[in-house]
């Protein structure tokens, strides 16, 4: 597993600690925090110091420990009040992520279902809990990772935009997991990093991790992608989701959709690699999905001194979709959707047991 | 004429002086040069006060003024001893832009032919062809700007990539003048700008010339202009050249070509708009145009603290080709070039008395 993408982890027992890289502090430096209570995870998660869903998950579960753990609690009754403080601190921290909650509600439950245990046995009952969740992120971005290597072949030069990397889960990222998982497999690989405007993801955080793990990694800006490709240097794209329709239609970072009509242009196969959890199946194609638009402040004072005319207008799509007419395969923990359409999707998801609700 | 693009200009007879917008400060700060010896325009060409081929060429033939128009020679061959003095200390300010020579060479070409002038004549001779050189690139941009607000009709929106504007000409630019002039001709019409990476000339230099003519401008980052498009937004694009082979084969600054490839798959006509002097008609297509690669530092420095991780590769192409095929039409001064080809180059060269050396 390449060192530098230890963006969580806990170290240690019940009584260890969570450690985890200030990423507000990447690319300049990597410092690592060590929690050991819950304030300093939510000053953690409020900060952005830990970002990225998958990531977020994971810091809030380390953080019910954390909080949990010193519990003077006589019996269960006072305990699940205690649990209930910190969790309801923890959700105060980031209200709009959304697995931030996730995390918080699956660690009441795990505490609620456990009617047998006492209060000690609950503290390493949902330590287990919280290391599992640890796990389980793991071995999707390990499972993504073998699925998605399979397409990328020694000698080959990908191009990525955005981050879809480690520091935005507790393992290896998304799509960066294939170049890790390739490196693994003992390809030379190398790989072009759209810088990705506005917030520079590309050329702060995926370069960062790319360059840890030793594998060659150029930074272009995003209007150079299409040079790129013209001249030959690109066999293959491979980016992350943030929601992906029935159909395949791939909403993702701002600028993604441009690259997949590139790729389309130059005969370039473009994969999406993001876990089941991605698909949003109640959304028939990319027209449902909205397209949250942001600051401003983003483009004209993002890194540097304001440099546009005072009262300028700007549009900041913060998203965009990509069709997936586009897209060569999609990649799940589970496998690979080749030329992936709704009856493709649903498929998959039936033949990895996914629909289990399906019927009833 | 808007007020906004006076890039440079004289400023009353022979006694009076340069004026010139300070780009370097812009678009915070617009601030005017009054030049009144020729260290001043010296420097300003230096330290790129003012920039773009055009410009460059007409602030050359002004110098050459500032610096002969005090001349003490009691006759003609002190005088062009004096000329060349001046014009050998000019062409030090910028030793690359090609323009600068020419108008150099221009005003001694002129001093030299003048053999039945006196001092006093030859310096009038000079201040008429250095307002020459002047009037004739202003005639260049307003005749483009003739041509193209053709293709642009009321109530459109247009998109346009770098900064193809008046602060690079003595006027109101090439692209840009498209848009003047639609304005001029009663249009109501909408710009969105992309910033252009790296340098930002887009949000800097664009939006505050469109921003300062009232015209409705809408800064975006590159990577979304394929979205812009898709939303319907975008009903024709009109971009500038820095060369231009025989077959219409178009280079621009980086960025361009992925411009034309959105707009070929978004079904959205794409201009070129650049004088004759643009083409280079040696140039079969654009294999035969090197691409200039520059420093690392204007992608990971530009405007900012170091936003990327220290030794991370960069690769930084200045410039890309649009293929002919993607061009809908190229706008020159001398009218406008449908679906552009070799032969057709050829046929509006011919036609507007361009080869004059054919055949001889």
């Amino acid at each position: 597993m390449p060192e530098s993408t230890k963006t969580i982890h806990w170290v240690g027992d019940l009584d260890g600690c969570c450690r985890l890289i200030d990423q507000t502090l990447l690319p300049g430096e990597c410092k690592e925090i060590d929690c050991t209570d819950s304030a300093c995870m939510w000053d953690a998660i409020k900060r952005l110091a830990v970002r990225g869903a998958p990531a977020i998950g994971v810091a809030a579960a380390f953080g019910v420990i954390l909080g949990i753990r010193g519990s003077k609690a006589g019996d269960r009754d006072a305990f699940l009040a205690d649990l209930k403080q910190t969790t309801d601190y923890l959700a105060s921290s980031r209200p709009t992520a959304v697995n931030l909650f996730w995390a918080l509600d699956r660690m009441n439950r795990v505490a609620h279902a456990a009617t047998d245990l006492d209060v000690a046995a609950l503290k390493q009952r949902l330590f287990e809990e919280s290391k599992a969740i640890w796990d389980e992120d793991r071995e999707m971005c390990r499972a993504l990772g073998r699925h998605g290597q399979t397409l990328l072949a020694d000698g080959e030069t990908a191009l990525t935009h955005c981050n879809a990397g480690g520091l935005a889960t507790a393992d290896y990222g998304t799509a960066l997991a294939v170049f890790f998982a390739a490196q693994e497999h003992g390809k030379t690989i190398a790989v072009f990093a759209d810088e990705t405007r506005p917030l520079n993801q590309g050329s702060r955080l995926t370069a960062w991790e790319l360059q840890n793990a030793g594998i060659d990694v150029t930074v272009i800006c995003d209007s150079m992608a299409g040079q790129v490709m013209k001249e030959g240097r690109i066999h293959k794209i491979f980016v992350g989701a943030d929601r992906i329709a029935a159909n395949g239609d791939t909403a993702n970072k701002i600028g993604t959709y441009s690259v997949s009509v590139l790729a389309k242009e130059h005969g370039i196969p473009f994969y999406v690699v993001a876990p089941t959890s991605t698909f949003d199946l109640k959304s028939p194609d990319g027209d449902a999905i909205p397209i949250e638009e942001r600051d401003a402040s983003e483009i004209n004072r993002g890194f540097s001194e304001l440099n546009t005319p005072e009262g300028v207008a700007f549009y900041n799509p913060a998203f965009d979709v990509t069709p997936h007419e586009h897209v060569a395969a999609i990649v799940t923990e589970c496998g690979i959707i080749e030329r992936p359409d709704t009856s493709k999707i649903l498929d998959h998801f039936r033949e990895n047991g996914l629909l289990a609700e399906e019927g009833s």
